[in-house]
């Protein structure tokens, strides 16, 4: 394989100098940088990342914790935070923290210990105090869909108590008073505060909480499918369904569906998120819009300037939104009472 | 920030030993080994994961090249990785190609430059030779859904003209002649290989192929929606519909079913994957199950073996299989041609 001993030989310059081009430090001489170019070209060199990351300090790679990349939500998150790396040349390094406090822990770890010096964590399972120690670590660190308050200038967050208040007030104003909630059985803030906001715009209507009409399930189809077979075997009087996520409302509605309720004629069912999906089950679901593309993209820009320290644009970004508000998007998948 | 110097002293031995510790170097007494561990977890000493690579010749890393992790396809392929590399304490360094040469190139050379000494590539873009080429530099290198004749026995792959011609031939035994196929407009094989497929079982069943019932458009729900408005709008005497993926499918239900088309009633729809959609839109979708999750499970096993030089494990390996065959998974989507 090639080494820097080679390219310097080929380009007729020393081994510092080659370095220096590699590692574009200044005070490198125009033609030395050409020759060292060409040099690297004619001989295939690639430069050892690691090696330059020691260099450089700096590891040109932007670390992202989700909860885990397999589910759309997330897939949707990383990609919004790839467009905006992919600009800047930037490649990310990403780990699963799967909700759980010690493999968010691992995980981070193994991107700081690959000197990724821009963090954007989806962080449940750690607690605020441990966050707010890591954010003394590491300067770029940001947490996205979180608001821990010691930091909150870094934590770009949702308002989910008011999106779930947003979906429940939009099915009592159809005349739905009996309305079902499948809430997510992952113990995160997300699960408390959706429901919490279900339950607050029941309250604010003047209609009784009934935690009959509560039932929790995995975050995803199945986990929908289940807590509604669970609701239906109740027999309660439900009109309509609130639910934590569209994918729940997916396996909800076929659940439904399979069992000749028609929707919405028969029974309501709204979302949250709006993911990819939202638009293209039948029939088309109304739901709660979670602006995680622009949530991401600001993460990630946040991140990379805390870690370039660029106090001036921080201090801007400091002045920008942190919590974002979901809003309706009324499709198909809500009639007025009968 | 601690460093080694830190530890050394505190363990009261010397540099060497305490890098040689680090690295699980043999050689180190088991006196030394306890009092340099103590010493970093007592300076709380994060041991630097690029100066390890350089000593050890191993980022402990597998990098993966998919085409877009957003779509939840390569979402369920990561995972099955990530499942794998997790058992093994290793991490996963994510790129997109995005189905183009160059851009596959450059998510490579990142990821080879972040010392990724197994590779998994899911690549459209490059050419065999170039590929050809890349396993000559590194060992490691493993290519899903893919076959480079050249190195087949690095290459796990689908049977993909098979799964097309599973999914028309289920339309035809239901009696269905008049059969529309909604493709993706990607030019790469996946897609003629599953367009051949398609022809093949019309073919093979005496059925003339007709390329108005052809309709090309992203591999996604909207490329479905909208290649299947292309074909309505040809008022063809289409009875049934194969896809190219479930995503397309789903976008095609939801515009039939929006224009009151009853699906299996009216018309017959079958997709490509069961991906985690298949189960909950509505009706059910039949489909051709892809088992991406096996396939990408055994691509890192391999992957890892190749890197290892585990020659032994390798040609154990080369003799297991490497072209898995697609099978139908029917639910309810398809009916009996009335």
């Amino acid at each position: 394989m090639t080494t820097i001993k080679d390219v310097a030989k080929e380009a007729g310059v020393s081994i510092a100098t080659t370095s220096r081009v590699i590692n574009n430090a200044p005070h490198t001489s125009e033609a030395a940088t050409i020759a060292v170019k060409q040099a690297m070209e004619k001989l295939g060199y690639r430069p050892n990342a690691n090696a330059r990351a020691l260099v450089s300090k700096s590891s040109n790679t932007i670390g992202v914790l989700v909860n885990d990349v397999s589910a759309p939500f997330f897939g949707t998150m990383v990609k919004a935070i790839d467009n905006v790396a992919a600009d800047l040349e930037k490649q990310l390094l990403i780990g699963n923290g799967y909700h759980d406090a010690q493999k968010e822990r691992n995980a981070i770890n193994l991107l700081i210990n690959s000197r990724c010096e821009s963090l954007v964590l989806h962080t449940k399972g750690m607690s605020d105090e441990e966050l707010v120690q890591l954010a003394d670590e590491v300067p770029g660190m940001v947490v996205i869909n979180r608001v821990v308050p010691q930091i909150a200038e870094r934590c770009v967050a949702l308002d989910n108590h008011h999106g779930a208040y947003l979906a429940t007030e939009h099915l009592i104003r159809h005349g739905h008073r009996h309305i079902a909630y499948l809430c997510s059985s992952h113990d995160i803030d997300d699960a408390h505060d959706r429901l919490a906001g279900y339950k607050q715009a029941l309250i604010d209507n003047g209609i009784e909480v009934c935690d009959d009409y509560i039932e929790f399930g995995e975050p995803d189809e199945m986990g929908g499918e289940s807590a509604m077979v669970n609701q239906l075997s109740k027999n309660t009087p439900i009109t309509a369904v609130a639910t934590y996520n569209d994918y729940m409302a997916a396996g909800c509605m076929a659940l439904l569906q399979e069992n000749s309720r028609q929707i919405p004629e028969d029974i309501s069912v709204i979302g949250f998120d709006d993911g990819h999906i939202a638009r293209f089950i039948y029939p088309r679901l109304t739901t709660v819009r979670y602006p995680i593309q622009v949530m991401a993209s600001q993460a990630v820009k946040l991140a990379l300037e805390l870690a370039n320290g660029d106090s001036h644009k921080v201090t801007n970004s400091t002045t920008e939104q942190r919590l974002y508000m979901p809003i309706l998007v009324r499709r198909a998948s809500v009639a007025t009472l009968r």
